[in-house]
Formats: structure tokens, sequence, C-alpha cells
């Protein structure tokens, strides 16, 4: 193996696979990123075996890719990635020499780092002959950003690590719930294939930081125990959480007894400041009172003190309301629809309450409430 | 008590104070900042013992400050200022009610957090009487920043942990050293009094991040026990070290065997590559060859692999040489230095050695090595 390439174009690939680097492992060859120089291309590869990442080098007068010799290494991830990112803006070289050791060198500078014979490196699995379905980078990344927040953060319940994507009648829906709250989100797909997968939120996390921006295009592919998302040249691999995700239709509360539209900012910028006195508590509550027309958000600690805080409705049907919740909950769903004007469904101070963007039905936000103390 | 303010004045306040509260005490006032409100301006003050800090607020048609009632109370430093920071950009009234419960309030927002009385709050040494000096602030500044990280971290021998401030001579010398490097920074004083202590380097770390910049006055006060900082209306106060400062004008020596002088961004980049290799050692051993006119710096780790560099110097006088070091240390002294052209200093690869800038004699840094294998 020996190729030269400008630094800048390296450092790209490596920051892209890293996130799929094993961190704590014991199997010493999952710590490195694989390099497979073939005649026309470099591809990096990472694989934890949960998450691999895949990226492609092709030459461009930009990279300045020269490759002499095909061949392939792995290399221990956070020397490799430190080393190439503290070398002077230039033209790198590297060639592997004997017994995988790898000469890393620039004009005035010489690294050799320990690799590991590539023939040790996990295959990725295969989605030969699988068909797929495409969206729009931007679209999918929103799926991603206004429901994984919703996903379980422990293993009680492992389907619920994960989010259900679901395509079918032309739908394609992301739903995330923990069990005390729910996020789902659905854009329009024509023509696409019947899908469905529970994926774990975390991996999707970091496929939104990888992703190209808006319109290309990313295709998704799915085997029995693996996802594939392609964007550009990198390959994205996730398994899937094995089980069945519940059917959260049922809990999504057809009617409801108080309809209010409110300013997004000002109930947002309301709740944070009460979720202050209120994180010092287990369950973060806070206090939402609705009369007549005006929210009071309030909050209290018999350490810390209180607050209260008015909000103006912009409109309001049905009774008032006494009700309270997790500010963390509402916080995150506020700021997953990130929106100027919301409407909020209750059903009494007992049911789940819904929120979503006034006029827009494609993200649904639900939270269980605190029983009213 | 009562007052009320733009929310900005405030909040600087706070978080120039903040540095000095205790975070970790048994005495909750400590962990407090006391505001005392008088007729014509507020004191916010921060003290946790070892470190206070004073700033004032006088009314502007900026700030909008207006005192109904004077008073003082102290507020709980981590709630205060989150609850300040998450207020809407307005004006901001505060006021204590009964049993030092205060009231944090605008248009619609009602905070209310548990004071402490003021009464309870420690005094801060007094400083009355005593003579000063005067040094530009930016000046201030770097003596702190080419020294503080010399000072030693541990607390074995105390008063390494201080930096050794000294006039005398029209001199004003800053000197740390923590036994294995030291660093010296001088600049020349007409008509200053006699001055020495030895001040904690940590606490000068704070107060380079408070110094007004540029050409502003910074006023020093002594007296036995503490020192004073005053920096327009901020005042900084750290007590002293006890103990005697060793003589380090001995340790730095006169002749060389060796000098050579080479690029700074050069020699900085050559170290910094080679530590990615020598890091996970305990004394960080890089070593540098001297040959005619070139350097070699290289460093091996038999887990991680190798690397060596070359870097012309501009000059060299005297002996080739082979020298090892901690390349923490000359990475700290080489930035502290931050300088184009380093004339270095050697006399044997088992003597301390010198490093400057290029004709300029008021930064001193000087390295032990480790001892060659």
């Amino acid at each position: 193996m020996r190729f030269s390439i400008q630094k800048a174009a390296l450092m790209q690939a490596i920051q892209t696979v890293s996130k799929a680097v094993a961190v704590r492992t014991t199997k010493q060859v999952l710590s490195g990123i694989l390099l497979d120089v073939r005649d026309q291309e470099i591809i990096a590869t990472a694989y934890d075996l949960e998450l691999g990442i895949q990226t492609r080098i092709v030459g461009s007068e930009d990279n300045q890719l020269k490759i002499e010799q095909p061949g392939s290494i792995v290399l221990p991830a956070r020397y490799f990635s430190e080393v190439i990112r503290k070398l002077p803006d230039t033209v790198i070289t590297m060639q592997v020499a004997n017994n995988y050791m790898t000469e890393i060198s620039t004009a005035s500078v010489q690294f050799h780092l320990h690799g590991i014979d590539a023939e040790e490196f996990p295959k990725l699995p295969s989605f030969v002959g699988v068909q797929g379905l495409q969206v729009q980078s931007s679209m999918l990344g929103d799926l991603i950003r206004t429901t994984a927040f919703a996903t379980a953060n422990t293993e009680v319940r492992p389907i619920l690590t994960g989010i259900n994507i679901q395509c079918a009648n032309d739908k394609l829906t992301f739903t995330a719930t923990d069990g005390l709250r729910l996020a789902t989100h659905y854009v329009t797909l024509t023509d696409a294939p019947k899908w469905q997968a529970v994926i774990p939120g975390k991996s999707l996390i970091e496929l939104t930081k990888i992703l190209a921006s808006g319109d290309d295009i990313v295709e998704l592919y799915l085997t029995e125990s693996h996802s594939l998302f392609v964007s550009g040249d990198t390959r994205f691999y996730t398994r899937l959480i094995d089980g069945t995700y519940p059917d959260t239709s049922r809990i999504i509360p057809n009617g409801h007894k108080t309809e209010v539209i409110v300013p997004g900012d000002d109930l947002l910028g309301a709740i944070d400041r009460a979720a202050l006195i209120a994180r010092d508590r287990d369950n973060h509550m806070v206090r939402l009172e609705l009369e007549n027309t005006v929210l009071t958000v309030s909050s209290n600690s018999p350490e810390i003190g209180n607050v209260s805080e008015t909000v103006e409705s912009e409109q309001k049907t049905g009774d008032d309301l006494q009700i309270a919740f997790n500010a963390r909950y509402v916080l995150d769903a506020l700021r997953a629809l990130d929106a100027a004007q919301l409407t909020i469904r209750f059903n009494g101070s007992t049911q789940a309450f819904v929120i979503e963007k006034t006029g827009d039905k494609s993200v649904l936000q639900l939270i269980s409430p605190v029983l009213w103390r």
C-alpha cells in the first residue's frame, strides 16, 4: 500500500467514519480505522459491530490523490486521527512497511504507527439485491431530530431505545416513545415500497451529523437484521432492534376538552425559566394553569424559592385547566417543534396532552402529565 | 432593598465576581453573592476566603439603574446567575421581602429566591493606607500568562504553587517554578516602591480573565497577608502564600556550550507532533538531536510507533548535542514565548537549558532535561 493525498481530504474521511470506532472494546481491531486502497479510490471504514460507517475518497484536483500501490491496513483510530490533524496542511504520503508498520510522512516529518492486518477487520453486513427507499437528506434529518430525543435512555425495554420507522400508504413515519412521552413525524412519499424497522436512536443521531445538507437524496435499505443509509460517498450501517414495537396509534387521543394556541417563544421561555427552580426535583415538575385566555407557568422548591410567569394565549376553546408536567419533556418537544405558534390540546389534568405546530399535523408531541399535587 | 436595572449590566457584574464564589463549602454563605445596594451604586462581592472579587455598578443611560431603597442581601450564586441569564433582555426589578426572600421580576415573570442575611458574609481584608504600585493592564496580563503555567500543581511545597512577584531597582519581575522548569519575566517600572509577595498562580490566572484590556492602569496593593488588584470598577483580593521563595537567580546558567536560533513555529509544530507519541509515557519524553545546523526532534513508543522530524536552524554556535525533555514543559514554554524566532542555549545533555525570544531578554524559560536513555 502506498499513496499520497492532501491532508484535509484524509482528515475529512477520518472524521466521517470516526463515530463508528469502538470506544471501549477488548477487540483491538474494532478501535481502528480500515483503509482499503484500491486502484482508483480509498475506502475508509469503522465498524463497532453495532454501527458501521464507510466513506470513499476518489482522486480530484483538490485532494491530489495519487495511488502508487493498492493494499489495506487497520490503524489505531485515536492516534491516526491525531497524527493527521497535527500534520501541516500539505500532501501526506502513507505506506505500509514490514509487519503492518505504517509510515505517514511529509517532506520533514516521518511518523510510524503500528497497524493491524486488514484481514482481521469485521465484514460489514451485505445489502445485495435489496430494494431501496429514497428520501431528501434534509427531510431525513428533520424526521430524526424531531423524534430521537423521545427514545428511552435505559435498556429496560430495548425496543423503546429505537425509532420505529414505517413506510406504508405513501407515508414515511418516524415514531419514538419512552413510555411517558411520544414524538411522531410523517412525510409524504409517493411510490415508496412498504418498509418497517426499529433503528437505535443513538445511531440515527450520529447519522444526522454526517448527512449531506439540502436536497441531496439519501437511500435507505433494509434486511432482516440491518439497515443501510447511503448519502453521497458515505454509507452508514446500523443493526436493527429485535422485537415488536408497541402500537402507539392507540394512545394518541382523538378528542380534547381544551384547545389553546400560544406564541411558541413565550411558552418556551416561561417553561425554561420555571425549569430552573424545578430541576433539583426528580420529575422536574412545573405547573400550568389556564384561566380564561391566560396561561400561568409556575414552579416552587422549598429550598430555593419559586417562580410564576404569565403567557397570553392567542386563542382558547373549552375548559379552564390545571396540569403539571416534567419540564424537560415539554422543553424537548417545544425545541423539536421550533414553531412560532403552538396548538396544545388537553383532556383534563390526568390525561396526556398533545402539542403541534399550529396548522401542521405532520409532527405530533404527546406528553404524560405529572399527577397534580 | 429595592432597585431596577437592565439585565445585561447585572449579568456582567455576576459573571465578574462569580470566579470567587466557593464551589465546595459547608458554609452556605460563601457560595453566595453579596449585593450591597447603596444610595448611588450597587456593590457585588464574592469571597471564598482565598480569593475575593468585588465590582461596582453605577447608574448610566445604558444600564438604567434606579435605586429606590438601599439595603443588602446574599443570594445563592448558582441560582441567582441562572435566573438572571434566563430572563429576557429588559429591565429587571429586585427587592427583598420578608425573611430575606428576594423577588426578581420583569413585567411577566416573578422569581423568589431564598437569600441570606448580609451580616453573615465575611469581610474582605482591609487595605487602608497601603502604598500602591501601578502597572498597565495588558502588561500585567502578559507577566501572568508567561509564568503562571510553571507553578507547581501539587501542595508538596505550597510556596511553589505561587508566583513570586518582586519589585526592586525599577524592575517588576514575575517568577514561577515547579522544580523542573522555571519561567521568569520582567518589565521596567520607574519610581516604583519595593514590593515582594508570593501570590497563588491559580488566582492570578483568574485575574487575567477579568482584567480590562490595553493601556488601562491596574493598581497593586500589599499587606502582610493579602494583595489587592484594582482594575477599573473591579477589585481583586487574594491571600499571599506564607514562606520564603527559593533563590531562583542561582539556578539560571550564565554561560552555554551550544546556542541555536530556530523558527518558533517550526519547533513548536515538531515538538507538538512528537508529543503525540510521547504522551502515554509518564514524562512525555521527546528527544532532540542537534547535528551541524539541523535539529531532529523524535519520540518513540513500543506500543504505538515513532516519529522523527527535522527543523533547520537559522544559526548555530558551539557543540553538537543530544538531549531529552518533557514535551509538555517545552510546549508550555514555547506557547508562552509565542515568538517567530527562538534562541536556545544548552550546557550539555544533563544541564537545564534556556529558551528566549531572540533579541529579547525580558522573558526566560528554563527547563530541566530528562536524562538521556
